[in-house]
């Protein structure tokens, strides 16, 4: 049902730093940046294959990005999955009683439609599934 | 200089659990299982694309993974980042000035060979680079 690793997101207090690692220490392009007011975040979307990594910023410290960095520092925040059909797979999720935190898709980043789990349905591990809204040549 | 995602590695304490969340609900294969003595780990791994999800149990409390878990709880513990040539990377980190936890290669799961990253010297990110043992088809 999941068809690979969409992206890590990477919860971050110094954003100009972490691109510098992603880009100068492990050879990643920076392919996308966006500030999703929704969220809370400015998030900058790099290339590793056909997978990303997604580096999250807080815009204010009561953001759950913000909360995360408050309470666990900057780290691995989220793991997110690409589906081909969101609708189809929500639709699946909730047919099995799987909690979600999104029952409907919402827009993502570079205009993809997503959804979370709740993280006390998936391990504990705050997990998300990513409809692109094009295929991106990797 | 990393190929792509090679797995996120994931702490947890209830092994089956985790593998039938992974394998019913997320509709991934595991594909191998293992014990890594020297990591302290009992491991499993499963196929979702080309990536891979390292579910990782603690085979005591006085070990890395066990020490996350009391620290942390279950969630996200490692990401891990294919190369070709470890060895090549590793000389090239190291001229890099970037702190390492394994200044050469070990054997990592399916025999792999693998090298940490200090988590100082990725962003608070524990970073693994894998080179696997055979080109796995996805």
């Amino acid at each position: 049902m999941f068809a690979r690793i969409d992206h890590i997101g990477v919860a971050v207090a110094d954003l100009e730093a972490a691109i510098a690692l992603h880009e100068l220490t492990f050879g990643m392009s920076v392919v996308h940046r966006e500030t999703i007011g929704e969220q809370g975040v400015e998030a900058v979307l790099l290339d590793v294959g056909e997978n990303h990594v997604e580096l999250l910023r807080p815009l204010a410290d009561d953001t759950p990005v913000g909360r995360f960095l408050a309470k666990r520092g900057p780290g691995l925040h989220h793991v997110a999955y690409q589906v081909a059909d969101i609708d189809a797979t929500l639709g699946r999720l909730r047919e099995d009683g799987v909690r979600l935190i999104d029952a409907t898709p919402r827009v993502g980043i570079r205009g993809s439609r997503v959804a979370f789990l709740h993280p006390s349905a998936s391990g504990a591990v705050l997990t998300e599934i990513v409809e692109p809204a094009t295929v991106h040549p990797s």
